[in-house]
C-alpha cells in the first residue's frame, strides 16, 4: 500500500463507515477482471481529488451526488447519497439539492433520484424535517 | 407582477447584482418569441425552487454549476459561475468543485468549465489562492 | 388546492384516466420526503406548461416521449407512452416516432423504448396496424 | 442514383426548398473525406425513415427537433427548426414544443434552442402570434 | 431478402455465432410492433456500415462498445461486449478499453460496464490475463 | 517531477509531437487557477492509464475519440483526432470509426465530428483514400 492509497483510504473514511472501509480493503468484486479499478478509485478519486483542501467534505459529496444524478448513473446515485449522509449532509439538504435540480435537468432524473434517496433514508431510519 | 414573480425577483438578487436584476425586469432578449420563458425562470426556478429553505444559497449555486457542467451546457456554465460567486462561493471553492468532478464526468467537460471559470475570474479580477 | 393546482389537475386528465387522477390527488409515493415534488409536477408541468395553447395535447405528448427516450429515462418512457395514448396518439404514431429517432439518437435507445412500448400495448391489448 | 436515393430526395423536399435540394445533390461539404455520409442521410434517414407512412411530416419534424435539442446538438437544432417550418410547423408550434421541454430537460437547453429559433424566425421574417 | 439484408447477415456473422444468426432471421421479439427495426439493423447497421472496408472488425466492435458505454445504454453494453469477443477482441483488450475511458467519462459508467463485462466473461468462462 | 509525471510525459509522446510535449511542460493555460489539472492529466490519464499494457496506443486513441464524440465534447474531438493520427491511426480509420458510430449515436454528432476531422486533415495535408 503506497502513500496515495493510504491517503485515499484515510479520506474515504470521511464518507463511509469503518466497516465499509474494511470491506473496500479486503474484498473487491471486480478483482478477477480489473483489480486496478479499486486502486484507481482509492488513489486517484480519494487520494488525489477528494483529499484536496479548499472545499469541505459535505460540499464535495453534494457535487458528486449532483453529477451522478445528472448523468442518470443509478447505482452510483444510491452510493453517493449514503456517502453524503456520512460526510454530514442532512436528509433535508439532499432532498433540497435534488429539488434544486428540477429547473436544470427536468423532473424525470430528479424523480428517479428521490426514489433512491427515499430507499436510503428508510434503510437508515432517517426522516426529512 | 404576481406574488411568485416578486418572490423570484427577491431571490434572484442573492445571485445577481441590482443592476443585472433591473435588466432582468426591463429587457428580455427572447420577448418577441417566448415572453413566458423569463416569467417561468423568475417564478418557477427562483420563486418556487431557489427560495426554498433547507439548503443555503451557495450550496444551491454549487448544485446548479455542477448540473450545467455535467450536461455540457456552455453559456449557462459561465452564467452560473458568476451567480455562485455572487452567492458567496469563493473562486477556490468553484475550482475545487470542478476538479472534484474529474473522477465522475472525466477531464473534457471539466477542462472546458475551468476555461470559462478563468474568463469570469479575469473579468472580475479575482484570484484563486 | 390553489388555482394552478386545479388547472394542472384539469390538464393532466387529458393524459391519464379519472382513476389515475384520483390516485395522483390521494396518494403520493414520495410524500414522506418530498411532498412538494408532486405539487411542482401538477402546478408547473401541467398547470403552467402542458395547459398552454398553441400546440395540441397529442403533439405535446409526442415531444415529451421523444425527450425521455433521448435521455434514456426508462420509467418515464413507459409513463409517457401511456399518457400519449390517452391524449390520442395511436400505437402506430408512437412506433413511427420511435423509428424516426433512429437516425438522430441511434438504435440502442430506440430499441429499449420499443420494448417498453410493446409492454404498454400488450397491457392495453392494442395493436399496431 | 439508386431507388433509395431517389426516394430520399423526394422525401427531403417536404423539409427543404427546391434550391436547397439542388445544393444537396450538387455540393457536399464533406465529399473529400466522407462522401458516403450524404448518401446515408439521403438514403437511410430520408429514403427509409422519414418516408414511412403512419406519422405526418410535421410530426416527424417535431420529433427530430426535440431529439437534437435534448442532445444539445447545436448546428442541427437550427437546421431542423428550418425543416420543421418547411414541413408545416408554425413558429408558435415550435416555440410551444420548446417550452413543453422545460419540465423534462430543464431551462438551459431550452433557452439555447429558443435563441436559435429566434435567429431562424428573424431570417425568415416570421412572427410568433 | 434483398441484397443489403444478405450483406448485413453475412457481416453480422463476424460478430455473432451461427446459432445466434439463425435466431436473428427466425425470430424477432419486436415483430408485432416494429418488424422493420430488425430489417434496419441488419440492412443499415450491418449491411451498409459494419461491412465497409478501411477499419477491421475488432476495431469496429471497440468503437461500438465505447459508444454504448459512454451513453450508459445497458442492455447494449452486454450485447456488444459479446460481439467484440466474437470479432476477435480479447477479454484483456475489452477491460483495457473500459479502463481507458475512466479519464474521459468518469468512474460510474466504467464501473457499471466492467460489471457487465465480468458477467459475460463468467458465462463464457473467459479469463483476463 | 515525480515518477508518475515522468511516465506520463513519456507516454504522451506517443500521441503528440516533441514540440507539443515541450509546450505541455513549459506552458499551462490554466496555471493561474488550476495548476493541478495538467498534473492530473499527465500523471493520471497518461502516467496511470494510457501507459498500461494490454491495448495498443492506436486502439486507446480510437476509444478516446469515440468517447469525446459520443459526449459531444467539441474542442477535445479535434485534439484527440490529432493524437490518434500521431499514434498511428490513418485518416481512413478515423473516418470509418466516425461512420461506424452513425447507427449508435445518430447523424448529428457524427456530422459535427467529421467536420472537425476534415479541418485537422486539411491542416496536416492528409487525404482519405
Amino acid at each position: 500500500m503506497g502513500e496515495r492509497f493510504t491517503k485515499g483510504l484515510a479520506t474515504i473514511k470521511q464518507y463511509i463507515t469503518e466497516e465499509e472501509a474494511t470491506r473496500v480493503v479486503d474484498s473487491d468484486t471486480l478483482a478477477d477482471i480489473a483489480p486496478d479499478l479499486r486502486k484507481m478509485i482509492i488513489e486517484f478519486a480519494y487520494g488525489d481529488v477528494y483529499s484536496r483542501p479548499g472545499l469541505e467534505a459535505k460540499s464535495r459529496a453534494l457535487v458528486v451526488i449532483t453529477a451522478v444524478v445528472t448523468q442518470g448513473a443509478e447505482p452510483q446515485t444510491k452510493t453517493h447519497i449514503k456517502r453524503g449522509l456520512h460526510a454530514g449532509l442532512t436528509p433535508t439538504e439532499i432532498v433540497e439539492a435534488l429539488l434544486q435540480l428540477v429547473p436544470y435537468i427536468g423532473f424525470p432524473r430528479v424523480q428517479n433520484a428521490l426514489t433512491m434517496a427515499q430507499q436510503v433514508f428508510q434503510e437508515k431510519q432517517l426522516k426529512v424535517k
